[in-house]
């Protein structure tokens, strides 16, 4: 089971997710609207829905399996509240966050950002950033494989902080315990071949590694 | 004098730049096509060109002042070969990085990114990461004033490491010498009357303020 996150962030195309029976869909203000146009079933709509029309907000009420309406003026922001709710959904099922990309350059790097707060870092395991053409998983240090999701996926590690004693095993740009005193991105390295998994391990920071196709 | 970089990052729509005549247009890789696609005059074109046709590629010789050609297997990335060209232009023009937002998340944290780069850090002042809703300068500690670029534009202060003493005035949400352990997006800030420059400073790290609109 999958637990669906779907923000609001502006979208042309109708949202398409990797949906199967039994998952849960979050609609997050606007992203609510966006999962009821694509026909997806909404088991929980959050936000303070400051963005939506009063016939939008009629329609949510009507088609949602349950609302949580909130403040506009808060000191969460809806996602952080809305990534609360679901980790509340279940202990263990992960989290794909979805229509996360969208016009606001800000708003984008605040939801990336939740990564770094306190209280997120127990349940960053669950956590996928999904968009068309990307998805986004962030480590802590340890020993790790990654499978490729699509053939034609580029690999890439990007350090969210400084990393100590990064190797990168099983790819075709190899790496031996480096150090980055700085935040750092390593992109575009590749699966060696279909069905091998790439290796990777760090002592120190919080890496985000990063699949994604042209 | 303004030097524009425009990127090749994927898009729809042609290109529109704030260009003034006596600006210089530098075109990396496939912007070198969207610049003389737009219309705009390519003062340099560089990168290694592995996206373009033969076709464009002659396009790009023929009517490019100038054309830098570089192996598409070497350390650094087109953005950082482009960048550092450049910095050799002028020892002064704000550098405008365009078109830099498209499909791929990991080529735009890579972009982002080269902020953190030990030799990028005496020219973060001259750089501007823009884009048609969202502009994004990065500071060294200090003291600044802020003008409002559009009457609509939100202020967003993101820590791009961890922040000390970091103290906002003149805007409506203030702050005085909070200090944050981990990088921390605070969005959504607003510029107090238009003509009136927001004011902030702070002790260490390094911080990145986005103007962006819905």
């Amino acid at each position: 089971m999958i637990i669906h996150l779907v923000l609001g962030a502006p979208r042309e195309e109708p949202l398409t997710l990797d949906y199967q029976s039994g998952d849960l869909c979050v609609g997050v203000d606007y992203g609510a609207i966006y999962l009821l146009n694509a026909g997806y079933p909404v088991d929980l709509a959050i936000g303070d829905f400051d963005s939506v029309t009063e016939h939008e907000w009629q329609q949510i009420k009507k088609e949602s399996q349950r609302v949580e309406k909130f403040q506009a003026d808060k000191d969460d922001t809806d996602t952080e509240l809305a990534l609360l709710h679901a980790l509340n959904l279940s202990d263990e099922a992960p989290i794909h966050i979805h229509n996360w990309i969208g016009g606001r350059l800000d708003h984008f790097l605040s939801i990336l950002y939740l990564v770094y707060q306190e209280r997120f870092q127990a349940v960053l395991s669950r956590l996928v950033f999904c968009s068309p053409k990307n998805s986004l998983r962030v480590y802590q240090p340890g020993h790790y494989q990654v499978e490729q999701a699509h053939s034609d996926n580029y690999l890439s590690y990007i350090g969210l902080t400084p990393i100590k004693g990064l190797t990168l095993r099983q790819v075709k740009y190899t790496l031996e315990s480096a150090d980055y005193d700085v935040p750092r991105a390593l992109i575009s390295n590749e699966f060696l071949a279909e069905g091998q998994p790439a290796e990777f391990s760090f002592e120190s920071g919080l890496l985000a590694v990063i699949q994604s196709r042209d």
